[in-house]
């Protein structure tokens, strides 16, 4: 992937980044791993969706086992976090926007990805979103919490939002920088938003408040 | 593998919409999701057994990323369980309906499928479990519940019992729309009764009862 | 892959065998399963980590659906487990070096393996150690516990130096049946030792010592 178009390579790297920050440092808050856990739940997080992206459009060995840059650039995220991580009860917020820009550039390259090979524009904006939440996911299922995709309304939403752009903007033969940042950046934004307005996506009728739910 | 047989096309399509609605109406009732929580854990559900098939077989993308009536259907079946899961305390019953609907279909047309890709038959059979199994694997993995494959002892042994009789059939020549219904219909029935009679399978010897195990 | 290297495939066997043995036994000790979740869980554990191999490499269907003898182990040690779990207080010690078994031929294996499909050397190291660890650490999500690879230091250390010298014997010509057993009885021993004398890797700085970290 990496020789064809160098736009996806840059966004992928700096999503690998964030995520790979972001793994080690939820590693460091909740689960009191050693260095060898964070560096493991950093990468991860930092590789997974990439993964799950590369096995489901079969461009296998995924592009982290081919491209050494993947690999190098989660582990770097992950031990900066190891090694900056004292000053825990500041963190939460960079948590956040680091997730935010994981999720904002890992949309966008899964979806332009995804039409690359092939895949229907429905397909796309779909395994976009996987690609944005899925190294989380895992991340979420090995630290043992309900996975954010599904309990905070305001996450696969933008997710889907920014691949669903990126995808419109490859049809409609807009596609390049421009799109690629603005996708991710509505992703960002609506994301960022929904976090600092506790936002939610509706709850089923009869169904209990989110104040109920939250008690996890 | 859609145009080769739609008999396996319709089964499946049967399965993938009776395992979004039962995945969907588990977000509602074990963890209280939102609207995207629910549809997510519905589709999960309803597709990740045929993913895991399709990645196994290297039949890649899936079929559910070539196909839209895959998506479709597992996205209606979870929508049509988030608007409708009002009654939840009734819901028990269909929930259990559904799940033994899709353990048996995914069981045979995942064994069918396996022999298609030249698969042996004990292969078969355990790709048919697999297939049948995979989906609420994931399902009970992320919300956090023990798998019902590994709890349940009546769950893994239909799925394994529907897949052994459509690999028999196709073997014997005989398969076709009448054997994929029997060797379904006799999952379905074993499932059903293990949960009408709570039949369980044995328990290594020395351990403590099922009643001590339950207790989850 | 057996064709290829019978050495491979012998030591490859062995630690489906421990993994199969070590997961059933897991079942049994922490999640009190009945024999389908005792064996299910078993040949999960023996074949997880090669499965995920294998789809990494793209080489599908994986070695686990192509040969029947890894079934038959995994399946195999499972059921010994089952047949003999009476002494259940016993087993701690056994469990934990079936479990360095599996996790050494499987660093070695899955290394040499990575090489032979044309994988970089930091690449192979990688895939050695997901090969050793895959297996335990979905067996680990399943039955609800923080997987060993991320809350034990000496867990992933020892596989990545088992898969370490195996690349480095096969860069250097070196590698044969001798080779293959020193990296794999490297990889045992750093186990064993981090067992018996509770030796973890280091924690972040200021984050609370293992003893709080233990309470699971």
């Amino acid at each position: 992937m990496s020789g064809e178009s160098p736009l996806l390579l840059i966004l992928d790297l700096t999503g690998t980044f964030a995520f790979g920050l972001n793994g080690a440092l939820t590693a460091v808050r909740v689960a009191r791993l050693d260095i060898v856990g964070v560096v493991t739940l950093g990468m991860i997080t930092a590789l997974g969706g990439g993964i799950i992206r590369d096995i489901l459009l079969d461009d296998l060995p995924p592009a982290t086992f081919r491209d050494w840059r993947y690999l190098a650039v989660a582990a770097a995220g992950a031990l900066i976090a190891f090694a900056f991580s004292r000053g825990l009860g500041k963190l939460a917020v960079p948590i956040e926007i680091l997730d935010a820009v994981g999720l904002s550039v890992f949309a966008v390259t899964g979806a332009s990805k995804a039409i690359e090979f092939g895949l229907g524009p429905a397909q796309a904006v779909i395994l976009g979103a996987i690609t944005a939440v899925g190294g989380g996911t895992i991340r979420d299922a090995l630290v043992r919490r309900i996975p954010s995709v599904m309990s905070e309304g305001l996450y696969a939403i933008p997710a889907l939002a920014g691949a669903t752009l990126t995808v419109v903007a490859i049809l409609t033969g807009l596609y390049g920088l421009l799109a690629a940042i603005t996708a991710a950046g509505v992703c960002f934004l609506i994301r960022l938003l929904g976090v600092r307005f506790k936002l939610n996506a509706p709850r089923p009728p009869g169904a209990p408040g989110p104040s109920d739910a939250a008690s996890d």
